[in-house]
């Protein structure tokens, strides 16, 4: 039994049998999140950490791939509160943990150089004062850097991963440029990008990039592009197959 | 009349009623030409410089788009001559030059901070000794940097281009940080790229990027992907309409 609080609910990723704790009031994950749970290479075993983990979607999606242990480190002790009971919904004790940490203070739980793969669904938005910020304090530190920033988010990273170890980030492509060089300071090379346009003839609106911690700076790839939605305003087959599952044919 | 040399032929760019002379000794133009040419923002009118142009395919393509004064530059004597020889062909001698000239130099035939855009189809590979090299100098000059580099190309363009003028490469995704980076270097902020993909499921082949001198670093946009050909190995409609123009539906 799982206690569930006013106003939450359970949702099911049919994709792969997972259920979550999610609420409108608080959290709740968006494709974004889906999108990164099937974006990186991830090892087989050995040691993953989710930064910004939310309510866990991210950890959570992942943890079907591999049998590497998933550490989640959330700042909103409610947020970690959601994800430490989905991670008892779906009896993943043995598997993953959630710390309610600042990202900033990682490696008082997590030894430095030990981590195969760092995934990240971070606030997309700097913290300027023009930015009109949701009233609700869930949502806005989830949305804007005001507890965090990108220069924190990778520089942790870079100090938990093994050399030759991932980082994947979902992000917007406006801050393309500024994630590249991030990545670059703290010697995580980038070395594949994915985008995520909403339709065909759109800019895409999501990026999805993978750097490898003191990887070689030759080659660069650009992976196939993704669509959410087609012309009529549904999934796309390749959104459908990640939320639903592979359509029966 | 226009004179033709042995194993020279007049091909024509259907979509915008341009000739061009070639051979396929000496140089052709590729699909990374028309995407180039149909790639930028194109000013009305003002300068144009057109960097490596081999044998003025991406000039004579643009030239359609626009009233601006269009200022070849070649370093390969030969490939200059077949360029000039396509402009009167094309009888455009009151609004296209060409100049053969080592890109370093082209500020003796071109003032400094003077144009409006530059174009650039350059040599694509690094000189590195173990890389092969086409036995045809021609080609080999046109593939790699032999004779000029990145950091040649970003530099002389910046040094041609106005404040605010923009450049516009068409280039390989595996050197996207490099021309990241070198673009930067000399004030020439990226403002948007578009990937293109031999097909629907494959990997980006074609980077087509575009940047602004003293530009804001603020804002990057990742435009709709472009495919060259669909599933059955045909040209796409996109590709089809920039060669052939728009389809009669």
């Amino acid at each position: 039994m799982v206690t569930l609080y006013p106003n939450e609910r359970i949702d099911q990723l049919y994709a792969n049998d997972r259920k979550i704790i999610q609420s409108d009031e608080v959290f709740s994950f968006s494709l974004d999140a889906v999108l990164l749970a099937n974006f990186p290479r991830v090892p087989k075993r050995g040691r993953i950490v989710d930064l910004c983990a939310g309510n866990g979607a991210v950890g959570l999606f992942l943890s079907q791939r591999t049998n590497a242990q998933i550490i989640q480190i959330e700042l909103q002790e409610r947020l970690a509160d959601m994800a430490k009971r989905s991670i008892d919904l779906n009896q993943l004790e043995h598997q993953m943990t959630v710390h309610t940490l600042d990202l900033k203070d990682s490696l008082t739980v997590v030894p430095h150089d030990s981590v195969d793969l760092v995934v990240c669904n971070p606030p997309y938005f700097v913290d300027a004062p023009d930015h009109k910020k949701n009233p609700n304090p869930y949502l806005a530190i989830a949305r804007h850097e005001l507890t965090t920033s990108l220069d924190h988010v990778v520089k942790s990273s870079s100090q938990l991963l093994k050399t030759n170890g991932r980082l994947a980030l979902v992000h917007r492509p406006e801050r393309f440029l500024a994630i590249l060089e991030t990545m670059s300071k703290y010697n995580i090379i980038p070395k594949r990008v994915q985008f995520v346009y909403p339709k065909r003839h759109k800019d895409a609106n999501i990026l999805l990039v993978e750097g490898i911690k003191g990887g070689k700076k030759e080659g660069f790839i650009v992976s196939p592009p993704l669509f959410t939605h087609n012309e009529q305003g549904e999934y796309s087959k390749e959104m459908h197959a990640m939320l639903y599952g592979p359509a029966n044919e």
